[in-house]
């Protein structure tokens, strides 16, 4: 089969791979519908993560079920199935506790931008769609296997409820989607931080209330003079680095919460600093497993469409340019099509 | 009047100053009943925060009205009075919000080792008691001005609720104050952390279900062991130091809360292990005001009794022995009586 791997950065390429198997009877095996590429994947691309040997990537996928392992239960071949970046059990305290991306037996599910993908614990971890999903629906499908469930926990971790004022730090497409999820959950006043017209647009058009274009201290003055002085009610931090949490902690009012989703590098947080705050704080990788559901039902429903993250579509075979038009920031989001 | 001064590290005396007056049509001037030494008058006492002149000190009190300026409306004089370290309006967005200690207007109420105090915004700060209090009530009254309070927002902050597994770090008053709340708000099993046999007692007697005389990696381990190797709901980091920090975080489970209470001291939180700890974090100074009129009506019913935490009772004028006997861990907390 086809499948995207990288060899060092900036060195991505196409290959023919052997087509994964059921190895454990709990497994599915799934025929990739549409897969993508993720901001996060451009951290092992621009070599920040380091590379030590060629590697498949991806992390993101719909597609149909192929082959089940003995043990499978409610996934059946033939169904249209979502799945998230880490395969959970989905039974075990975590998991009970909705947070299935700290599952006692979660695994990684790697190598997804390909024709084929093997997905542990898939009872666990695979939802299945309402029936073969329509076409206009696919990209929004594939937006929840990762970028709308993680701007959606970035959402339900600040806890964003019904009136609030938000502000959305970050204009990718994790950013993007947490302004949907805001909408979603009742925000009044969402503020979307971007200084890229095609992105404010997009985020405009998902429900945000302003822009702020500024950033570090006169972002953080912007944000105060939109919350009478205070501060918004949940500032949601969809990037991961220090700058962008120091953008986001004194954006946040007292007794106001930060939802952070990008995977934080070298971020540091200063205890006395976050104590006078009265921020409250919650991250992680998003447990996605947690809002499919919901979130598969408002993609089918045309509730949210979220797919629109996916300004780039190509071949599984281009994988090359979609990265390449992510790093330079030619595009929000890559789809890549098997 | 006689008032307690902080001379230099170690240097406590008792002297005469002038009473304080009315500055503000929002103040009031009491009369103390009953004040204490804190826990965070011992950062001073020990030279760890800098001592540059002869200093008043002290900021727990319950007392009685004697005076109140022409714009205070609600506290009247005769009343008996309790109130929190930070003045507050009461009515500012982060006051309706609940987080009095952020109020836009707060100041510090200080130097209330002494037989009389000037508390600004004085309808704002002061909850009167149902009628002078029983003898017995007065030393829970002054643990709600601050310890109670504090303990109880840890709880609060941790997201406490029924069935609950708790874990409070730290055993001075704080820590046990947040035994209390754990109890009251529902938690099932209280894991106290403590190596000091008498606080453990008091611990139990609060409400404590277990003890972990364990600190460090093996604290951890013990907490785990006890939590079916996932970590407690909630953690109540009662401390301030980067130990005790180290020690909450990894004690949580996935999902779970933290409220931290002890003013941090060097802690430094790194954004990556909080990330896929996906614990949520809050803290600050108490908004003790948001909780005192329910603390209040706890102590007057004796429904709880924060006051045990005073073991140690002195005149005012041997405020320099409290001190010394917190100093030397030889009294949990040392109740002053002008």
């Amino acid at each position: 089969m086809r499948a995207t791997m990288l060899y060092a950065p900036g060195d991505i390429r196409v290959e023919d791979l052997s087509e994964p198997k059921i190895l454990q009877p709990t497994d599915a095996v799934i025929r990739t519908v549409a897969a993508c590429v993720c901001g996060s994947d451009l951290w092992d691309y621009r070599g920040i993560n380091e590379v030590s040997q060629p590697t498949p990537i991806g992390h993101e996928y719909v597609g149909v079920v192929e082959a089940v392992g003995g043990d499978v239960r409610t996934i059946t071949p033939g169904q249209f199935v979502v799945g998230s970046f880490f395969a959970s059990d989905n039974t075990c305290p975590n998991c009970a506790n909705g947070y299935q991306t700290s599952c006692v037996h979660r695994e990684f599910v790697g190598g997804c931008q390909a024709e084929y993908v093997r997905v542990p614990l898939a009872d666990g971890t695979l939802v299945a769609t309402d029936g073969a999903p329509a076409d206009e629906h696919v990209a929004g499908l594939l937006a929840c296997s990762d970028v709308m469930g993680t701007g959606w926990y970035a959402a339900v971790a600040a806890e964003v409820k019904r009136g609030d004022t938000v502000a959305v730090v970050g204009d990718g497409a994790v950013g993007l989607c947490a302004v949907i999820a805001a909408k979603e959950l009742g925000a009044e006043r969402i503020i979307a931080m971007s200084r890229h017209e095609s992105r404010q647009k997009l985020a405009r058009e998902f429900g945000a209330t302003d822009i702020v274009a500024e950033r570090g201290e006169e972002g953080v003055a912007r944000i105060k003079e939109l919350t009478g002085g205070i501060g918004a009610d949940a500032v949601l931090e969809c990037v991961g680095t220090a700058e962008s949490m120091k953008q986001a902690l004194p954006s946040t009012r007292p007794g106001g919460d930060i939802g952070f989703v990008g995977v934080p590098h070298d971020v540091a947080i200063d205890g006395e600093q976050l104590f006078f705050s009265h921020v409250g704080l919650r991250g992680g990788p998003a447990p996605v497993r947690r809002f499919l559901p919901d979130l598969i039902e408002r993609v089918q429903s045309s509730r949210i469409d979220p797919g629109k993250v996916f300004d780039l579509a190509l071949p599984l075979d281009e994988a090359a340019e979609g990265y390449r038009a992510m790093d330079e920031r030619r595009a929000i989001k890559a789809l890549l099509r098997p």
